[in-house]
């Protein structure tokens, strides 16, 4: 490609509603334009980056035997009731009505069609295992869009969907595309960690993450260095970190604690150890009763170490949680408490009170908690002694240094940008709709489903949180929109930088070299900051100056401070040596 | 690609709704999947052949210089109230809202989109001429959704739009992607017209159709054999087949013609001839005051020998009907001509009817029409004698026989698709949108634009209805789904058929031909069906009968009678060169 005939377009300044690196350099870099929030124009520039993903993940799906399809955007309400979907995906499923003013979506997501298509195409176990994917634009209408294409509303996704005879057979499936992935996202060059994460709202029992190793994530990772362990903190196992109860020392005894409404204040103002100290959080399920009116909330108490945080994805397996709920109000907790948040504690709780402790919390010995009266405080409780024995649950996030859950050290976290995920979802949709084969013995069975999506356009942002510097995007090579920039100065006026630079290019591109020519003829300056600003891996620069000794001048762009002079004759074979995708 | 590793999935009997044979085989040879009505899947074997359309396409545009970018599928409805078309659009724009009760559209194409780019963008004439496009879906709300993916609602487009200095640029890029749609259309391999065409409801003064030829099409065309004219035939432009007025002979006489309401039955009654009838056609366009209180209809009658037709197209260039326009109602009639339809005409009517007569029926002499009276003609009319002198204009569509527009013989007639079309828009939307750039004065001057589309999925549907018969589908090699299919008899169960197609098939692979292994396992005439409905252009059958000899049997989809018996090591060579690919 030459620059005049392609379209380049960079900023100095990045608008001023940009919110993280990422967006601002492909702003910056002409990749990306904003129609609306959350809404973006993929520029040339930004085209050829996603393009060269989608190419990647294509060949690696085609490789595990995938079966590339397209559904289409926009879909009919009627599937998306058959599962209960369009009830419960409340405001980011986009609903439309059609001129007829019958009811339609805008697809997040395929689960629906896929199934519908599946339970019309597969009649026996003989079509079975088959996996069907597509690439196809998503629509989620995000309350809040942010980071750019990492959290758009518009965005391009992969979604492959695996048919299996039985969960054995989906476990198989499952494999394969877990290693699929691990080679997409391994080619693309990018770090990343494979975690254990929860299944959320789509369903199923197993998933994996697949999260690009970035301080701008949204997302913590728990790790641990000396074993393969990774998971998600929403899900990652939290142990005891007491590994046992000891024996209770001290009485039980009210203590007046005016004001402090915080374990901090209260450990500093009884002068306790602050890791002795109970924190009390109420939850609330919304119920209703068999007409439908409301009741009161049901109310929980969780029990957690004063330095520890409560994780809500495990508080939603706490049974009388696990349709859903939220914090108390503050009236709620008068009538089941007898007084303010800031005091609570499990010791005169309303009896209809629910109380799950941590597993931590339930080790601890001789604590400190509120005593449900203002200005009040216990010290020297015990479980078993002054209160019944609570009910035990990992309902915390780890914390660094916690045991790591396979017993081989301990853990630390980082944050990750989710790109990918895996989801095991047996009979979640074929059963509401009906999607059933015929086995060796004629009988009808549900299909056992899995659903495998990667983020395309947030791979794009994903890689450039990971990969910048202050100059702009360091792409990996495999997804840089250009592999070489050669720029050429004083190219309209030097006869010898012209041909040596239209030679050169011309060489490369005969060699399969993915390389842009930037003939704009402006200063080097500015032309030196617009490839820095759009991150091509490898620059060549041709002038008059080492021309005089037939060389051109190599760099890289993970390392521009260090240039290298080429013999013009040998440049051909030295960039191909600096391209991983040469290697052998 | 193994049968056994891809999908394949055909029915005996298409679906009931199902309306032209594209459609019909479309859906017979598991290719599309209807989801809702006009919303369809591309299925795995469809898939394959709309990417060879689209890889076609995106050569051609990369050789003409166009830049891909992708702009979105939901777009804010601010920029479409900018030029107008979120009212004048109609229900066939399908409009939603947002979680927060904005107003978005999904694209039925992309004008509004790319003038926004290009107006934030361009700057300066230095940047012109510039070419954007994309390959992207669009969604318009048929009111009836018909002929399968040819006019279906959600559909992929590719839309181009050029933006240049000037109108002779602007010329000079229309000329470009006129020659890029000729190499399209011709690479595909279908046969296909390039027609002078309306502009329609997009704005602009200059426009060509492209026009797959094939009975079931829409359109009419209408060509010269003698020269290169082509034109839609809402555009052909239609002389007097009188070629000047003649001298008047007869006198005016007003005869009764009781119950004779058409030109047909009053010519037989009278005993004259038919083409001595003028036919009176009674148009209305509907008026406000400056409240926008609706005032009475502007009534405009038309005059046309009774063997033609009114071209509403050319109608609408009616001064008084450039607003847009409908048939008048039997009320209007009576009011404005005193008599009830079948015995209308240009004598006598009320004197604020504007009269247009076609040139033809202008040139007419001693002709029959209504007497605005119930059952009376008048006959040996004249104009300028016994009524004014009528606006003369084109109004009626060209028949064959009629003279070519540019004088070089007679016009035939014939039906086609449009699959493409090259629009000059000029400043119909940079204009209202503000899309201006500087000119070498530092002068803002409005961009000259142009926009040019090819409907991908359509072109499948148009190829199939050129190239069918009565088995299935014969795709044009370059866009089929394969090139070849290789047939094996017996695969799983005779050895040497087995070594014999897997070899085949691996050294078909590794020259570059797209071929698939049938190793399904089915009985020969199964098989054979299936690939002679999806329509595979070549195939290759190997059976133990053949390879006594050392043979394989070739047949070409085109001509199943004939098979050519070749030897086993030369038919990789015999294959190849089948293959238009293939050729220097």
């Amino acid at each position: 490609m030459r620059a005049r005939s392609f379209f380049i377009s960079t900023l100095k300044e990045a608008p001023a509603d940009a919110d993280v690196v990422s967006q601002q350099y492909m702003i910056r870099a002409g990749m990306i334009k904003k129609l609306a929030a959350g809404v973006y124009t993929y520029m040339p520039m930004g085209l050829r980056v996603i393009r060269k993903i989608e190419g990647i993940i294509r060949e690696e799906m085609n490789r595990a035997g995938a079966v590339e399809l397209l559904m289409p955007i926009v879909q009919p309400a009627e599937l998306w009731m058959e599962t209960g979907r369009w009830e419960k995906y409340g405001p980011e499923l986009l609903r439309i009505k059609d001129r007829h003013d019958r009811d339609f979506v805008i697809q997040p997501t395929s689960e629906e069609v896929v199934t519908d298509v599946a339970r019309q195409e597969i009649k026996s176990w003989r079509q079975l295992p088959v996996n069907f994917w597509h690439i196809q634009t998503k629509f989620r209408d995000e309350r809040r869009p942010r980071f750019g294409v990492m959290r758009g509303r518009e965005f391009t996704m992969k979604d492959a969907y695996s048919f299996d005879r039985d969960e054995a057979g989906a476990g198989v499936s499952y494999q394969k595309m877990y290693d699929a992935y691990q080679r997409i996202f391994s080619r693309i060059g990018l770090l990343f960690r494979a975690v254990r994460a929860d299944t959320g709202a789509i369903g199923g029992s197993r998933s994996h993450e697949f999260q690009v190793i970035a301080n701008a994530g949204e997302d913590v990772i728990a790790y641990c260095p000396d074993s393969d362990y990774a998971a998600n903190i929403e899900l990652a196992e939290a142990q005891s970190v007491l590994g046992g109860r000891g024996e209770a020392k001290e009485t039980l005894e009210k203590r007046a604690t005016p004001g402090q409404e915080k374990c901090e204040l209260v450990s500093e103002y009884l002068g306790i150890d602050f890791l002795k100290c109970i924190k009390s959080v109420v939850l609330a399920a919304d119920r209703t009763n068999e007409k439908g009116e409301p009741l009161p909330a049901k109310i929980v108490l969780v029990l957690l170490r004063a330095d520890h945080e409560l994780n809500e994805v495990k508080a939603g397996h706490i049974p009388e949680l696990k349709d859903g709920f939220r914090f108390a109000t503050d009236e709620e907790i008068l009538a089941a408490f007898g007084s303010k948040p800031g005091y609570l504690g499990p010791i005169g709780a309303r009896e209809d009170v629910a109380i799950y402790a941590d597993l931590t919390a339930a080790d601890m010995t001789d604590f400190c908690c509120g005593a449900n009266e203002e200005g009040y405080h216990y010290t020297g409780a015990n479980f078993g002694r002054d209160l019944p024995e609570p009910v035990k649950m990992d309902l915390r996030n780890v914390v660094e240094g916690d045991a790591s859950p396979d017993g081989k050290g301990t853990l630390k976290l980082q944050r990750g940008i989710e790109v990918g995920h895996v989801f095991f979802l047996g009979t979640r949709y074929s059963e509401p709709m009906q999607a059933t084969f015929l086995d060796e013995n004629g009988k009808p069975q549900p299909i056992q489903m899995g659903c495998y999506g990667i983020g395309v356009t947030r791979v794009a942002g994903a890689a450039i949180e990971q990969c910048h510097d202050d100059k702009g995007i360091i792409w990996p090579e495999s997804i840089a929109p250009f592999e070489v920039v050669i720029c050429p100065m004083n190219y309209s006026k030097s006869e010898e930088v012209k041909k040596t630079a239209d030679a050169l290019y011309e060489s490369l591109k005969a060699e399969g070299v993915d390389v842009i020519l930037d003939d704009r003829d402006m200063r080097p300056g500015v032309m030196f900051a617009d490839w820095e600003l759009i991150g091509v891996p490898h620059r060549i620069v041709i002038g008059d100056r080492g021309l005089k000794n037939g060389e051109v001048e190599y760099a890289d762009r993970r390392n521009l401070a260090e240039k290298t002079m080429v013999k013009t004759e040998e440049a051909v074979a030295f960039v191909k040596s600096r391209l991983k995708k040469f290697a052998a």
